[in-house]
């Protein structure tokens, strides 16, 4: 019965990469753990890029400098 | 001071629903465990239904095979 | 398919206490929201007192205040 | 590689005020533990008052009775 | 720059496990959405099976049942 | 009413050094947002470093490496 979360900044993940992350996350905790797919919960965040630091600096402010 | 975070599909929950929720929650960690409610946290957190997962796949594609 | 985590500080409450936040929670959603409870998960994290800030002080600092 | 985050009310933060947040907690777990800036992740959450409670009370409720 | 919260209950899950989980995690966020695995966190939380209801009971009672 | 949750590999921090976090992190909410420290919560996880992944790799494995 696990539970994951997955956050990632909001930049476009189209609704099948969400599927994509979704299926493969639970089929890895069921190769690797046995765990029961029925029973594995997926939660994906998607999280604005001026809510997102990394280094001290908001995501929004990095996406420039590149 | 306890913390809960609640997470639901986002579903058309009414704000009286959510107020039952937030007060149901903190009168039960009162009765249960002696929690002061004043200092007790309810953050409700509504996951779009494309972003939630369970057996693998989108509660968006569960919903269409029910 | 809700998820609840629920964070109290680690002082002692039983497993009996953890069953009855368990099952009032589970009861809770299905009765606001008509949640299944056969796929509603609860978390329950209980955290050191030193871990633990309110205030801005540290739960340990707070109950030798008391 | 510290990970940390900071849920608030959406009540009106700026994007400055984020910035803020994500340099001064980034430099705050630099300063007491000696951790990397470059590895330390900052997740906003900015939550509907309808979805926060405190004392068994919805925040848009509070906020009414102030 | 994902951050992925997996948790499971504490039930002997071995290093190596773990360890597959974390590089699986990492390489699906690469595969699925292009992000570059030098800044992707993977958080792994065992829970004590008295501290995780499904159904409205705990682990501990589930498996007694099983 | 803040809530922060800061995770860090568990590496020795001090009572010391957690309540330093703490009180820097009530500090920084009060200054940027003006936020009441009487209501922000701090919550420190420590998490075992075979249970951090970081490039794919866990925090046991990569401080064998430096």
């Amino acid at each position: 019965m696990p539970y994951v979360n997955i956050k990632i900044t909001r930049e476009g993940a189209t609704t099948e990469q969400k599927q994509e992350l979704i299926s493969g996350v639970t089929g890895l905790l069921q190769e690797v753990l046995g765990k029961n797919p029925k029973t594995t919960f997926v939660v994906i965040d998607e999280v604005d890029t001026d809510n997102w630091g990394i280094g001290g600096e908001s995501v929004t402010e990095l996406r420039k400098q590149t």
